[in-house]
């Protein structure tokens, strides 16, 4: 059957976000780290809108072709470029391939988690078993952009992310229309020019860093604190 | 759940598959071409290998968590390693950025099909609907390590396969023992150090890159005639 039957404007914005993802390994290969970051989470952005695009237009997906090729941009956007961008910026002194390692983790694990996601038809609407997958180009994104950029930091968080990915803990979807707003404009901001000498431009990022990690840290905290203490010692 | 619910030891052959195609784009920013190309040939190797272990060991994949994580792979390794093997070995003197449009075709047509690959369930045993994206890696791999590589004449080639990728030609699934092993021993043995004093050394390769063009070319070309010519000009 010809593409053109299964496809949907929708699947524009996914490939708009497949493509600034591949243009971001592109921009690692010529040694332009920072735009690198910029065309990561660039992603971000086209990969809300796929799902926005998708409602508005009341698409019916019948076939599933529009998760698929989501999913599909997905690994290359938020696994393979930001895992990228991590080896990159890391001169593996003291710690030889530790770099490479971690960005191998990335991407091993960004494909376990869509693989579940995928699969999983009984998720409740209001939560993600497991870190969603573009939170590895928020995080690693905004700090590369915030001015407190340190690569062997780097390497710590995005471990801890990927493993994040593939846990069972509860993260929840956030609808609530300020904080999608507040985390929007962020994300756009981080997409300007930065002035070196202004400590302002890099205020975005560090912001967007720092709200990130929150939502990393805290969310665990509170799905481990109702699981085991609140409800006694017994797992569910 | 727990991700080792839905997990095989079939998906550590599609991680294998996934991490040859990650360390081929790392060799690619290293500027080691030549293993690169090596890597995303070794990738083919595990995917073909991926679907006959599953059947070895008769997974049933209820949720489709090994389809998923098998074509999440081969964007990976038959779409962006490709992609970036192509745009690094054409320095674009004359036409800038076509190397670029190019590479971003391959990765954009390679999303389409695999997502329609995924969707299709009537496909028939036989055949496959468009050339099979791991065709890219064989054909560019090969060419690249034939000792007969030119970078324009890749270009062109690249193109056409991503287009014939995304087309609805008939392309034959081939199950003769005998062509699978050929073809087998011809791309492991492309993975062997090349000797620059030999001639014998490219040989693999080269056999390698004339079978896959003449799948390539010989294939539409039976497809339109049973098409047009022998049905008459009435497109069923």
């Amino acid at each position: 059957m010809n593409i053109r039957h299964y496809t949907s404007v929708a699947d524009l914005v996914s490939i708009a976000n497949a493509s600034s993802g591949f243009l971001s390994i592109v921009m690692i290969t010529m040694g332009n780290l920072v735009l690198a970051a910029k065309f990561i989470l660039l992603a971000v952005i086209f990969d809300a809108l796929d799902g926005w695009v998708a409602r508005k237009i009341n698409r019916e997906d019948e076939y599933g072709f529009g998760k698929n090729i989501d999913s599909l941009s997905d690994i290359i956007s938020f696994g393979v470029a930001p895992a990228m961008l991590l080896y990159m910026s890391y001169s593996s002194f003291g710690a030889p391939y530790l770099n490479l390692a971690v960005a191998l983790l990335i991407v091993i694990c960004g494909l376990l988690r869509l693989s579940r996601f995928n699969v999983i038809t009984d998720a409740s609407d209001d939560k993600f078993i497991g870190l969603p997958i573009p939170v590895t180009a928020l995080v690693l994104g905004s700090f590369f952009l915030s001015g407190l950029f340190q690569a062997d930091i780097a390497l710590v968080i995005m471990g801890i992310v990927s493993l994040l990915m593939i846990s069972t803990i509860n993260y929840p979807k956030f609808r609530d229309i300020k904080i999608v707003a507040v985390s929007s404009i962020l994300v756009v901001a981080t997409l300007l020019p930065q002035n070196f000498l202004s400590n302002i431009s890099y205020l975005p990022a560090k912001l967007l860093f720092i709200i990130i990690l929150l939502y990393l840290i805290v969310v665990p905290i509170i799905d481990l604190y109702t699981r085991f203490i609140r409800s006694g010692p017994n797992v569910r």
